[in-house]
């Protein structure tokens, strides 16, 4: 293989000549952790190892942490898609947007309303919920609000991480009660064609779905094997494969069944998109096909021309990505990427791509497809659908730039 | 459905009586965590949420734990199973297995040495690794030791948990990169058939694997999305899917390629199997098919009669399980299981069966089939086949008693 030959040279290389590249592709802040650390044994085969513990940790080098944002009792915390690998996402490091910050509840106290055009009004206790048959699916959850910071025109950052960009993005396994088996349960009348679900943070967060989106969904209390974390909704969340973040109602505690959307505060002072013509759209609830690049991307640095793999993330909210293209010069033209298999419905894929740098500077992009045929807008095709003050389902197209000194910036801006 | 409106009877009993049936399903240890922990607000809408931190947290309630076992520099931590959902193991949560502790290792200052059999051989720095293209797989590690606790007919446990008889099993994705990629890089020689792998703790574990069953293996960094951690092998270990948990070298600092196994200390003193007719099996690497009921299991108790799901896992080293069979009457009569797809090969498959418990004592069994046609053996098979004094690889059916009083325990006593 050409590429495996070309990484052998430089292996030789960098062994040889004992260059260490390492403190230029790892971020500011590892290095600051890392001299912050007690120096290691230098051989550590000569000296006995620390013993187990009743829960692990990360090595004292390797802090991964999300980006938070706090305004009064409004938080988000997002997660380092930059760090990350593979597709799931460490429960510690999941994304969060609370209204109105995260509740402290009991399992023992827990229990889940459901009302309204049903047969048999019925409350659950967490023991009842768990005591119905579960399913697992490992699925993406995304704000619509992410990837808001690259939308207008006039204010194009570069010097951002997809952490900043896109970090309200995460992909666990969630572990879960079938909606559809309560509804069962209680029995939904004839005319029914909504639901409303509320949460119990001070907020008591409220969102209306209709019952046509919910078919997948959750009454999940399992987040990557374990009891869901108080972040995530512990101990009941709503989890609704492809649809918006904040309809996936954390800490819930009622579903009220109806035949039409109920317009709460929280659908209509936020959640709405304006569009372009001056009317707005509403209930906009499944999220589009996307993909980010996640390496290289700002602040690495290459260390040197050759051989290098793009790799990133892409996920749908309307079913399986079935391809991920990349360009390398600017959108002109773009090459099927590597998908790595299994490819879930409403999951990230980790896509990958190998290229040879020249050292010249560079844009690279990328762009999903999903199995519906949609395909991953531009930035001007999302414009022109919806006006440059929409605020939510800012799916467009990112581009990296690579300089001429390998450093790497958001570089949306020289595309607009 | 039968099964759902049995359940539903149940939730309205539940509901109306007032009783609260938690305790008895959860542990005496969480019940002892719960009393130590401050109230919660008695109404969480009422009282402003905590604000977003940079690493999340479990809920206080809820604190999986791995069971230790240490003697002198020899130690391990097995899995909580019976508190697990879905497939993946929280990272902090793998199990362990180490010779000599944990090292205390940096990514800048750890290479892998390459050579033996090979025309080129080469130094790898972790950048010269991490450049490489990757690929990220979901798959289970064991410990060929698993299980030992449960094969002798003299002492057969009853009060013992899933955790600590099979705990030394966990699930993860792994991400790295591809053995295959690094031999082609150094140029395997005609002749060559078997590698040794080294690790850097102060045990310098070593083993002897054939070539032809290191197909999937990869040179692992992540694990479930991130760095893997020191306790799995920072940063850097064999990963080998299907073969027991100690070929899995972790801390890898050395791959040598030869023409035969190098029956080193490790392979020697332990991992081989002592057979009843004198001999011993070496090498015998692959783990068979396998699976353990994790609910009911102690010291769970069902509070009452009525529709249970039987939950559990399965797996094979030799590819996907393409069947899980459950008991209910002490292993006369089985049922094939629903298992969650998708099924991965060498990953463990979450397995649910509902049956319906008429409060008599009664014996629960499962029993995995995989894609080779393989069938989980009996105890008794096993015996036969290996004799009572094999120390490894004790992949028997497992049994859990429910006692009329709803106590579950270990039953396997019952059938020898």
């Amino acid at each position: 293989m050409d590429s495996s030959s070309k990484l052998s040279r430089r292996a030789w290389i960098t062994t040889a000549s004992g260059v260490v590249a390492a403190g230029l592709i790892r971020t500011q802040t590892d290095a600051i952790r890392l001299d912050a650390q007690e120096a290691p044994p230098p051989d550590p085969t000569k000296v006995p190892g620390r013993l187990v513990s009743p829960v692990g940790q990360r090595a004292p080098t390797e802090r991964p942490e999300r980006l938070l944002r706090t305004e009064a009792l409004s938080s988000s915390s997002r997660t380092p898609l930059h760090e990350l690998m593979g597709t799931i996402t460490p429960a510690d490091l999941h994304f969060e947007r609370h209204h109105a910050g995260i509740p402290d509840i009991r399992l023992e106290n827990h229990e889940l309303l459901v009302h309204g055009m049903v047969d048999r009004p019925m409350v659950f206790t967490m023991d009842d919920l768990m005591r119905y048959p579960r399913v697992s699916r490992i699925r993406f959850l995304e704000c619509s609000g992410n990837g808001g910071g690259v939308y207008s025109r006039d204010r194009m950052p570069t010097e951002v991480t997809v952490q900043a960009i896109d970090g309200l993005l995460s992909t666990s396994e969630w572990t879960g009660v079938p909606l559809s088996t309560i509804l069962r349960e209680v029995g939904v009348r004839d005319g029914a064609s909504w639901i409303l679900a509320e949460g119990s943070d001070s907020a008591v967060m409220s969102r209306s779905v209709p019952l046509d989106l919910l078919e997948g969904a959750l009454l999940a209390f399992g987040q990557n094997g374990e009891m869901i974390r108080p972040e995530q909704g512990y101990p009941l969340r709503l989890f609704i494969p492809g649809l918006e973040g904040n309809t996936n109602v954390k800490w819930l505690r009622r579903i009220e069944v109806t035949d039409q959307p109920t317009h709460t505060r929280d659908e209509t002072s936020r959640y709405t998109d304006p569009l372009g013509d001056g009317t707005a759209r509403q209930f906009s609830l499944v999220m589009d096909a996307k993909s980010v690049i996640t390496f290289p991307s700002y602040p690495y640095v290459l260390p040197e021309e050759g051989w290098w793999e793009i790799r990133g993330l892409a996920w749908s909210g309307r079913g399986r990505i079935t391809r991920v293209d990349v360009s390398t010069d600017g959108g002109r033209n773009w090459t099927p990427a590597e998908l790595q298999g299994p490819i879930f419905p409403q999951s990230t894929v980790r896509f990958r791509h190998l290229f040879e740098w020249n050292g010249r500077d560079t844009l690279i992009l990328s762009r999903a497809t999903d199995e519906t045929g949609y395909v991953q807008p531009s930035v001007q095709q999302l414009w022109e659908a919806r006006g440059p003050q929409t605020s939510y389902h800012q799916n467009h197209q990112r581009a990296w730039r690579i300089a001429r000194t390998g450093e790497v910036t958001f570089g949306l801006g020289e595309l607009v």
